[in-house]
């Protein structure tokens, strides 16, 4: 993909964001990484999803985190986005929102457990929390700081950033991720709709637990395994 | 019908369903049976609403399930679909959806009570829940046995698919039907509503029951009975 | 107004219903009576509202429910309209809708207190609820004595229906009216909100009370009162 | 800023509000003040917002609340947006709604906490709540009483309207404000979203409390502060 186009898709991933009524006023930020080129691509700060312009997108550099390319000042949340890319190498895309249920759960300090198969179909178990930052973290290197948390709860719980490609950070919100940006983006979009379920899981049944592992594997190996049939061959 | 109109029908529903706000990203699937052609047209698998198509529907045999008409792989669901217009033999339509309320019930392994008339009006009577798959089931034949558990629960409860024409799979999700695919797709609206109506009953009543028998014959006879005087005379 | 005038405010105030996300399907209607002509104007049953078409509207007698115009059948709760119309002397225009938050207060057979001047500046005091039908009721004339249970409701109470145009039927759903058919419409938009209000400030505490008498008073009697001075003055 | 972009901005912000799903029917209302003419610019009343052209916004005296241009009746709350402006100095403008979730906290009679990161973007601590008038200042002056209570709560709290630019008015709904009507509108916006968080966040966790004090300050300050690196340099 040239940069040109993976600008592009940065572009209508957040306009899309948006759109799909994951982020109002200028909240939530998308990005994607072009490992080649050591570069990401990001929102920038504060602009509104109605102004925003394809060359409004900002590159810096993945190590440094540098603005190489753009007048503006790239989204305050770089730092985090960075730490991602540098902790999961697998990944090509990151969305961070403040969408509405998702924050709740966040809010509440509390993991979604995988109450059904649209979570399974997303997410191979409950979508972890991190710790809360300490005040020392928070002074030192906030953004960055939330990144590192992420990566450690990762690291420290044994889990894959590929299987469980969302997470929520303690009385802030989530972040998702996938191969490309619009991957992260649709895992956004699942996110809240799982923690809206859960939501209305919990009113009906306040001690509502997870489905059978043989029944969440199925559904996430059908979509995401080796032998995958949801979905159509990728030529 | 013709086929080319009836291909179009379920074009249209499959939109519709997302349209309506029933679908976000690739969920869910609408179906229709022509049963003297012994073919079901069904959405094809994994394919974005935006971006179907009226010639991405796929036609498959109605006893093997093979695909005889069109490029893509149909549905992953095609099997319950299949179970259901074999179980089912006085259908034409069925749609499956991961509606938000609806989903709700399922994950909290409900059954949605007869709360009120407009429930009723399209559901003559709770809307039943399927027990759970066994692992072997779940290893064996997945998407068929979850048609085999709708069917079954169907014949155990003695419950007629033409006056209840919804059933929850717990841990999972609705499936609807009707006469055809456009009644199915009624259906489905109608079931996310009633569910989210029942959701914030139970809120204001937390042991909300059923309206009166004759309440509920009431408003299901007039709009589906033999004497039915809801709507227009069909011509 | 001239009756083709009256018409299309019948025919308008049945769209702007479902636009308004308060009926799905062929949910609701709406109606207006031209009391000189001793007629009723009202929608069609069973007519989705994207089909709908100004001429589709019928005409029947206010006095013996005959239909003097239009080539379709009139909604099926008609003689609950009629009812209302001869009941209530002073009203213009009656709205039916199964909208979400108002079915669920219906449901759970509770009337809405007034909770706030969102409410008061449209219903002066709690929305009331009237008894169930007896069974012989439902089968000797179940639209025209839900009617009939409206009116009971507002005369053994001692309700003004002028001041309280909005009435809940238990499992069932709500009924407003206003002095025109857009009146009564925005009373039905009106309801929806602030049954919606008193669910979640329900949830927030649920032991919640209404508002002190002298703040409601304030707030209908600077609408609605004789020294109004909301709005602008009627030229 | 020209009086007539004023004029149209104010026209923008009402139209906007409705919009953004924040008012139905004629509710709420915004305004701006232009402190050099010693105007306020505002909504007439009971206008609906379809109908609301520029030429309609209404030119009152701010010292004394007379009409200076405009040939409509302003806003029934235009004392209450006056002694906003004559009590906190610094602001430019104010919104008025009665949006779902702020008013069912208005109605509850509690604050909201701040309970995560969204919160303290825009609010330096919980939204606070005034107390009730008495029949007394109801009597007397009571859309004038509603901002007489709104600054005295701010006064005897010892809080700052630039660093809490929000309010709640018990059994009615919020106010909120900012440098320019804009901001007030983008403040209006943000305590729907916050209050609608904060719900469902008591729904999952009953006994919620508010975030580090550090961590609300961080927020807060990063975008408000001194040393405010989100968003753009304003040029």
């Amino acid at each position: 993909m040239s940069h040109e186009d993976l600008r592009d898709a940065v572009y209508e991933s957040n306009v899309e964001l948006a759109r799909a009524g994951l982020a109002v006023l200028t909240w939530g930020n998308a990005s994607a990484a072009d490992r080649q080129a050591g570069l990401m691509l990001i929102k920038p700060s504060g602009v509104a999803y109605d102004d925003l312009r394809p060359e409004d997108i900002v590159a810096v550099a993945l190590e440094t985190g540098e603005t190489v390319e753009g007048e503006l000042r790239p989204s305050s949340d770089t730092p985090t986005h960075l730490a991602l890319y540098r902790g999961f190498p697998g990944i090509g895309g990151v969305v961070h929102s403040h969408s509405t249920c998702a924050v709740a759960w966040a809010q509440a300090g509390r993991e979604i457990p995988c109450l059904g198969t649209t979570h399974a179909d997303h997410f191979a178990g409950p979508v972890p929390l991190t710790r809360q930052l300490t005040s020392a973290e928070i002074d030192a290197d906030y953004e960055g700081g939330i990144g590192t948390v992420i990566v450690e709860r990762f690291e420290e719980g044994g889990l894959d950033p590929a299987s469980v490609p969302a997470v929520l950070v303690p009385g802030h919100g989530p972040f998702t991720w996938g191969s490309t940006v619009q991957d992260a983006l649709r895992n956004a979009i699942a996110l809240e709709e799982v923690a809206r379920m859960a939501l209305h899981t919990f009113a009906l049944l306040p001690d509502a637990g997870p489905i059978p592992r043989p029944l969440r594997d199925k559904h996430y190996q059908r979509k995401h395994g080796p032998d995958a049939y949801y979905g159509q061959e990728q030529v």
